[in-house]
């Protein structure tokens, strides 16, 4: 038997295959295309745990009936700045599109605009739904409550997920701003990897089940992940979680359903929106020439011994989008592998999985 | 000579000292009235390094011609939820006070609404702005920009304030959620702190002039704070910059004026605030008690070896304003002596400093 190797795809082949699996569960074609368009810029920016990765868990979680692949959206509430979306248990992507494409257009009326999404799934990168904005000039800011796998700070049980921050900022001629960091001090999947092998974690990133910070990936991993920061990760994420789920409606807390281990409950994620249209505030132009003093000026202070350059926050995405427009995006074996089992299961044909 | 002691005030006697101070020295009653407000309202949290034991140095900026006592504020911006206010260089608590009254009535009209706020100084704490929408039972979030003194994450050059972020939400019959928190691993105090005793620091406070992390608490004072979660905070802090600097047309990054060591130029710093009305998203009733479910839910969940409860954001914060309410705030022998010199410099005579 000839060992697979890694496969190099572009992004239109990834995003072709996606939808054509999603299209052949019957999804709606433009909640497909969401699907597919999400997916294909985690790929694209690097974040490959969150690319077409995911999509063999979001088809199993719809087959067994846990995510509604045709949801009828609900506008809850729809005043001024504001508005709430009842995502029917769809798929993540295509509600929270919908939703910053509402605060899009809100904020251009008003200048700022929020929505929230309750009764949701996994949606992805937060990046993407912060950077819809931009296209069109605006800031986008995007967070959402996740599957618990955090500890609160002074705490031993797991009540928090790793609810993450995106904010998009356009600077002008120089690539944006997008921040994109979860609350926890790290990813689970770091632990994983020193677990496999074999290396123990630093003090910091993690608890064993009494709550006392573990060096030992294993313990960590039944314990519970550690907030970035202490107190000040743990606030964070709670903020966002009450933004997520509190305000939006959602599940919250331990209430969320995990993605990968709770087979027999929805998710019932929360997310938070907005967009801010840079004229209400200021200039737009004198905006941008400030955005692009603001990067230079930073770019260019000493970098700290061990380091070459001050990095932006998203510049290491943005630069791995460029590459991989340009390169392709590396699809590994086992991936690929999971991938087949996946479209042979729905008597799908894809030339580049043989 | 008899040595001084601490004095216990309650908050009525310190805000009629500032009220005093300031209008002996000619500030509108209504300016005079927004920093006394603040001033107390940090010593009554506890959080006595901002309280009224900044007057001194606002004093001296101000005699100096850093501060205008009598500033013409200017709406330079007042469209649909979003409003723009130059502060003409006055105190920042007057400034910080119209900006959050303007967003509170425009959430009230559109459910969500920003204002941002430049050439301004230092405003006290940014709890008390983000929980001023609390009493009409809205959410608040403020953020400013500060003077420099953290490291960017990969730099050696001080190039970012403690940027901090405050959020406030209100939770039915539950203490409300306030989170106050720098972007810094910890404050600089801390340096100071270990620096008087003597004692190391943590990797991971600050670094050296080379930007090497460092133990030493006097290398750390002279090379820069770090940023807390490493590039996270420091992340955090840049859009913190962009919103509080490059949105509201003021100073950033190390062009803002230190409020203690630059004697020779304004601060020029900027504020960014935001205002939720709930309603606008979710039954106002409903909200309060999943609120009260989701603070009984997560101070409920066990408590790490050595924790004796889970504290919620701005919990320690709100039980020193219940105690100071109760016992009165303590000012120590150097400050009173501090603020001693101050009140005989201006002819004023208090009681309390004798």
């Amino acid at each position: 038997m000839v060992e697979k190797e890694t496969r190099i795809l572009n992004a239109a082949q990834i995003e072709k295959f996606v939808l054509d699996v999603l299209l052949k569960l019957e999804l709606p074609e433009e909640d497909a295309a969401s699907v597919a368009r999400v997916l294909v810029a985690a790929d694209l920016r690097g974040i490959d745990s969150h690319g077409v990765a995911r999509l063999p868990i979001y088809i199993k979680r719809m087959r067994k009936g846990l995510i509604n692949a045709r949801p009828h959206r609900k506008l809850l509430s729809d005043r001024g700045a504001a508005c709430a979306i009842d995502a029917d248990n769809g798929f993540g992507a295509p509600a929270g599109e919908e939703a910053v494409q509402r605060a899009m257009e809100k904020a251009k009326e008003f200048g700022v605009a929020c929505a929230v999404v309750r009764n949701t799934n996994h949606f992805g990168i937060g990046a993407y739904y912060a950077m819809m904005p931009l296209k069109e000039g605006m800031i986008g800011l995007c967070a959402t409550n996740t599957s618990p796998l955090m500890v609160p700070f002074g705490g031993r049980e797991i009540m928090l997920g790793s609810n993450p921050l995106a904010i998009a900022v356009p600077a002008g001629k120089r690539p944006p701003i997008v921040l994109d960091m979860a609350t926890t001090a790290v990813a689970r999947g770091k632990l994983e990897l020193a677990k496999r092998k074999g290396e123990k974690i630093p003090t910091g990133w993690g608890v064993d089940t009494s709550g006392k910070p573990t060096t030992d990936p294993d313990e960590a991993l039944k314990g519970g992940l550690l907030p970035m920061g202490g107190p000040k990760g743990s606030g964070l994420a709670m903020v966002i979680d009450i933004l997520c789920g509190v305000l939006a409606g959602a599940a919250y807390s331990n209430g969320i359903g995990s993605l990968f281990g709770d087979m027999d409950k929805p998710q019932n994620i929360g997310n938070f929106f907005m967009v801010m249209d840079i004229g209400f505030f200021r200039e737009k132009d004198a905006f941008a020439e400030e955005m692009e003093r603001y990067v230079d000026l930073i770019k260019g202070s000493a970098p700290a011994e061990g380091f070459k350059e001050i990095l932006m926050p998203g510049e290491i995405e943005w630069n791995n989008t460029l590459r991989r427009e340009k390169e392709g995006i590396p699809i590994s074996a086992p991936l690929q592998k999971e991938l087949k089992a996946l479209v042979d299961e729905l008597g799908l044909s894809v030339d580049w999985l043989q």
